[in-house]
């Protein structure tokens, strides 16, 4: 059985929505991160990295949202979270997964982990400023490039909507004016109604 | 014919390559980024991003490293530069890809982006400074986690080795000794001597 490392408030609910969204069995594993449990030799001999989410399989370990995603579209088929046989669609979920996880995320990580780009206090303090401002215009860049209605993709849910969802979370605690982004609210509520969501979201 | 758009001294060097391993028809289209010919709006058109790599194909722009690979890939099977069928090993790559893109490129443009990050000149300056150490922890991680040698997926070159390379090609730019890292520059050397690499190369 896939064994599932998480912790809350985390990109981990991305994959967290999407393994129960697949219908595959697997473990839930939550880690506290106040207490560093990402930091502990277990965990480590997991993930290097000390971060989450990491999905544990038969033939090794995942980790790093846009693989975990993909992933677990490819071994679930039935529950069609990716375009099946489609090279440009499939291609086109990796290229926004891409700028989700190159882009969107780091901008959101200044707020909170400006520790791993400088080691001064000043410094880290900082680079909260632009935080907001960075976040508005990737909503921006999403809404205008990327999110086609009702789902990212189109008519077509897929993982993009799940890593999406994800991020749509932490826009008021970025400092987003939200009222702003009228088709992301409007998605991130359309996101809230499914089953997988309310199942999972009290964890996280 | 695909229409690939790119920039000497990027990123986009690890798609150009793909495209000469692949064998496809493409057209080569160089963007100056000392004249900000990325922020013209003929490109932004293109890429609203203003970034590079981009690749125009019948169907759409596809943008983002890891997706470009992932098409070429996919469309040009005979060039075997991913594993087909097997989804723990694809998604592998899209790990180390999405590794390279989420927290080994922005490591790096620290260096010379930190803009991105903060209006202040003093935070810009000062984010340079721990470049060479992540640049390096990042290395080390790599040849601890990914590189399984001879290439990053064991015997079997792929995608992964192209972006690797690519970021390979920084490290002394960005303050790494890389004395420490004899495997990272053994897989440098090894794709140094590819007939694609070669004809790429006086390009970037």
């Amino acid at each position: 059985m896939l064994r599932f490392y998480y912790a809350p408030r985390t990109i981990a609910l991305a994959s967290h929505i999407a393994l129960e969204e697949s219908g595959l069995d697997y473990e839930p594993i939550r880690l506290d991160f106040h207490a560093q449990q990402q930091r502990t030799a277990e965990y480590l001999a997991i993930n290097p990295k000390g971060r989450v989410p990491s999905l544990v399989t038969e033939r090794g370990v995942l980790t790093e949202t846009p693989a975990i995603l993909t992933y677990i579209a490819q071994i679930a088929p039935q529950a069609r979270l990716s375009p099946v046989g489609d090279p440009f669609a499939f291609a086109a979920i990796q290229s926004f997964m891409a700028y989700l996880c190159s882009t969107v995320h780091p901008a959101h990580a200044h707020k909170t982990r400006g520790a791993r780009w400088s080691d001064d206090p000043a410094v880290i303090e900082a680079l909260k400023v632009k935080v907001p401002q960075n976040m508005a215009d990737c909503c921006a860049m999403i809404e205008k490039e990327y999110l086609k209605g009702p789902w990212v993709m189109g008519d077509a849910f897929s993982i993009a909507d799940l890593y999406l969802f994800a991020i749509e979370r932490w826009l008021e605690g970025d400092g987003v004016d939200t009222t702003r982004f009228a088709r992301l609210l409007d998605h991130r509520s359309r996101m809230n109604d499914r089953p997988a969501v309310a199942k999972v979201l009290p964890l996280h």
